[in-house]
């Protein structure tokens, strides 16, 4: 979006063929949720940025050829306006992928934390304006979030279906199970709440193409995305018996999957947090806070 | 839709003016969800039709000018075959209303009880072909349905926002209620969710506009309307504290009003077995029961 | 309790026999769950105590023959230090119940508001010590919790019991309405819960009995009875029909009266904050709060 | 309970010891929840018993010493008549253990298939009564169920505590995010769900022990054990962040294998079942089913 002629050609027309993978580092051990307060610094030195710290949960990290990374440039401004992004080749000196995170579920894409010691980069890898990642990075999530409730949907659709065909060949008492209210209820029940997120979803990326701030609705489908994905696993997983609880078939991975939805690309609380500030009910810096404390009972 | 020139002419056109209110006559005491064991009947007799039985739940029915009455014209066919719609006008002879309904809320518009004895309604006030009663009143159902969805969405903007307004302004502990983050916060989820069914009603909306049959849909609006409203209006109340008990506000008149929605019109639990006949889930009629009877534990 | 055994013998007695009528006061309009704050003031002249401010959602106020007062006697101290609780019969001259407020349920119990205007009481109307009224109402607390959930349970039984009845009786599709899994699961479900609530208030009810302090236990029995009085009402509300809508039916008043339950007496939330803190979970005042303010996405 | 003096003595009496290894050997592929259509038979034979058929997802099949079986052994009567329990040791000629069931969670005990060929014991294996197998069966579940309640209480404990533990020490926005009251309040109200159930099993291990049947009160227990734990999972694992999604925490240990809880030993529509019919509200075998298949909309 931001980069220069040089950059797009060299690293993201590759990507988006496949002929090589990017990886976004923002979170760190001591800041996930609290983006702002993230420590990698990139500090000028000649034509170099000098890069130093880490990054950690780094989707593709132990594959990718090259990082988008976000770190403090502006070490003199304020901490929402000190930020950039950095592409960074993963095989520069000084980065090394220290691990591979074990995870609940996702184990077939990696998870991983990267070091970044006296590592140099041309200053021409900063990605559009200086100080201005924490926006940029603010836009990418919206098309991340929308992104990741679109792909909720697919595997939903998937799991309801599965769910019902099973309990219509299971049987017990004489009957298939899908015979019972409490099953054909319920499956008939998360099928509307994935339609109305359906719809959700498309309302915001047509409102996205006509160039709206989606950010209030991508908040919204993410959100919704990852409350229903851990409720429609939950619940279909249910009606398989104990063929759900092993690891044979696909709810039980999908259980597992699916609970990152609420936590990665920002955590269902975060999402309240942004869709109360959208509707004017975040509570401000000015205001005083609610001294829930000094109750006494 | 159905009804002859002259029909729509004498009472449809003044109807939708303003001049003249109509009703919709279906239920009886004895079949609410099951619509087509009603037993109210039009025998031909001459041109007329003779109509005996009654209609219970009748919104405005003591206030209207004709009833588009929902019963039996043709003894010898099976139930889902048997019934028509026929206009009859409420000052016909042999029309009683009998009383008013209490009710918990919806208290502005009235809900009455109607016994027909031998009233006499010309043939020609039969709208569209004999028999198709039934699959007529589907179809209105279909609009009703998403007309209640979306006249929901506005009620529950409104109370969202007067919520959000009172506690901005109501202090405790030294500092506006809103800013405790488990009442932003909820408005903020209830919001998410508003907007969801707001998506959904429009998606279903514009394939009726299209042309499409949008009885799943419409049915999945209606579902999520009622069950939403009631969770909007519950949880709202409790931000207003002692004030949302008295019958001063806004939002207890909502929690009573908004409590027929997943009742009128078909209950939630008829519209889950809609869906779930859509998804090809729902027990047919060939196929065995669970004898969930049977189990001796 | 608290109480010289004059004012026991002339008061508390004939309250308990049910020759008098006791009532308690101490929400005011601008102060509600921040008891604390509370403004009303009893100023000692001579022999007496001089009172001024008024009292607000005062249960029986308007037939009460005595009010417990709670108010600020210890002008000098600190808000949780200089409350009292003075026994004010409300014939005495300058006492005024200004008005009965018109309430979503509960009818047949009057909620009052009540204005002091140079009351004069003998000081020998004082309970305990002065100062301590805070401490006395919070203990006050502890009781009236664990009534109004002992007695929550009373009319939930009823409830899910002639919702059953009801449900038998009733036939759609041919068969009694019970007969439907959502419906018996769900009643089954509910009276769950119900059991947990009244083996939770047993529990509670024992440890007090033993001398132990229960606030804990009886905030979580308030808070569940509140909670699941809620869920019961709004249930089985539904499985009535058209019926459950009307005020002919037991079921619509208490889901009209139960709502009150997560309210009066301390709402939900002042459980939560109360069980928040006896977890060693509830931010104190050195604690530096959370700035979800601060967040810019 | 049963079993002759010699059967105690030889096999009970060391697997209480932890001598011996016991397992329980009720479901196969074919039936779970419909344990009286199970079909292993075990036919009399000079003095013995010669056993066919399988038994799927035994719990330490693989390590055990005997197995608990339940088969049918009159097979002359009707389902509900026929079974008996029959203590086989796992070294019988023609028992195998055919292989173990990879799962989602609970993966330190094994699951096992084993199958049984011909295999033949002493008559005297029998345990109590022949034909009285299902009736034992249902009170050894009235144990299990109580057992695994409170064994899920322990577990829940510790979840609650650890995870309040965790957001106390970890900071986002400049304070411990267990400061925002989501989080608090939230544990304040599951740990409120789990006193409610300690004080449930209390009132049934009391009711046990007085000689009572325990029946509905164990099924509620497990029910709401089953239900709660995974609340539990779900919610707390959220507040860890991206360490609630690795494996490094407990955690996401607990949320894999919690949810077995609501499936094995009786899923949870079991339970209701169960329940609904000690409530006298599950459809009999005389009563019509309702025929909801009948709906035409
Ligand atoms: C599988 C996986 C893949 C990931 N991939 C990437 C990646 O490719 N690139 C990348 O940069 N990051 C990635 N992440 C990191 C992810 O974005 C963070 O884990 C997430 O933002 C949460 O941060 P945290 O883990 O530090 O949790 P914390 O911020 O420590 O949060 C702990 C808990 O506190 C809550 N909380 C925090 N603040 C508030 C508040 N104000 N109000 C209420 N609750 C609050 C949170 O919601 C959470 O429940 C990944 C994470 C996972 C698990
Ligand atoms: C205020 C109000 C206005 C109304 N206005 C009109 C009107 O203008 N015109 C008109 O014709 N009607 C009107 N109605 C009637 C309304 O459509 C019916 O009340 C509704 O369809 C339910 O029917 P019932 O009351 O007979 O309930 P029942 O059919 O007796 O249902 C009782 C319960 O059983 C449940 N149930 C039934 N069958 C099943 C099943 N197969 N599976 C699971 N659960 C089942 C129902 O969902 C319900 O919970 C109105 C009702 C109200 C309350
Ligand atoms: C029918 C009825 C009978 C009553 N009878 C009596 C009586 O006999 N005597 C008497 O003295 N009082 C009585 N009350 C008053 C009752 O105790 C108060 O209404 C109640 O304590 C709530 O106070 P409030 O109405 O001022 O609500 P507010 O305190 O204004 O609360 C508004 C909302 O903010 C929430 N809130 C406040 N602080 C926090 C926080 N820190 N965190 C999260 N949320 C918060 C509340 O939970 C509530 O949802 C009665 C009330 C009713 C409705
Ligand atoms: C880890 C694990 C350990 C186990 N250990 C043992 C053991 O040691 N010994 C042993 O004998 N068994 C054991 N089991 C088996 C367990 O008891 C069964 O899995 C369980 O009873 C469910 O049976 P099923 O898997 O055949 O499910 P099914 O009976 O096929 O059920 C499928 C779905 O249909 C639902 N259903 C069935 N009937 C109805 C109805 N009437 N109404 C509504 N819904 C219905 C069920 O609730 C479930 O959701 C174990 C299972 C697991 C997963």
């Amino acid at each position: 979006m931001y980069g220069t002629h040089e950059l797009k050609k060299a690293f993201l027309e590759p990507a988006i063929k496949g002929d090589m993978v990017a990886c976004v580092g923002v979170s760190e051990v001591e800041a996930g949720s609290d983006v702002a307060s993230t420590k990698t610094t990139a500090v000028r030195n000649g034509d170099d940025f000098v890069i130093n710290g880490h990054k950690m949960w780094i989707t593709n990290g132990a594959q990718a050829d090259w990082i988008c990374l976000f770190c403090n440039t502006e070490q003199d401004k304020p901490k929402h306006l000190n930020k950039s992004l950095i592409l960074v080749p993963m095989k520069t000196k000084g980065v090394t992928v220290a691990k591979k995170i074990l995870k609940l579920g996702n184990r077939s894409s990696d998870t991983a934390q990267i070091f970044f010691e006296d590592v140099r980069v041309p200053q021409k890898h900063l990605i559009g304006e200086p100080g201005m990642g924490f926006v940029y990075q603010m836009e990418q999530f919206q098309e991340e979030r929308l992104w990741s409730a679109a792909s909720a949907l697919v595997a939903m659709d998937r799991i309801i279906k599965e769910t019902a065909k099973y309990c219509s060949e299971r049987t017990a008492f004489g009957s298939p199970v899908i015979n019972n209210q409490i099953i054909h209820f319920t499956l008939a029940e998360l099928q509307t709440e994935v339609e109305a997120l359906r719809a959700l979803v498309y309302r915001s990326v047509y409102n996205y193409l006509q160039g709206e701030n989606v950010t209030l609705f991508a908040s919204m489908c993410k959100l919704k995305a990852g409350r229903l994905s851990r409720v429609v696993a939950d619940k279909c997983l249910q009606f398989w018996g104990g063929m759900g609880f092993t690891e044979e078939v696909l709810v039980s991975r999908f259980f597992r999957d699916t609970r990152v939805l609420s936590i990665a690309g920002g955590t269902d609380e975060i999402m309240l947090q942004i869709i109360s500030k959208y509707m004017g009910i975040l509570p401000g810096k000015s205001k005083k806070r609610p001294a829930s404390s000094t109750v006494s009972h």
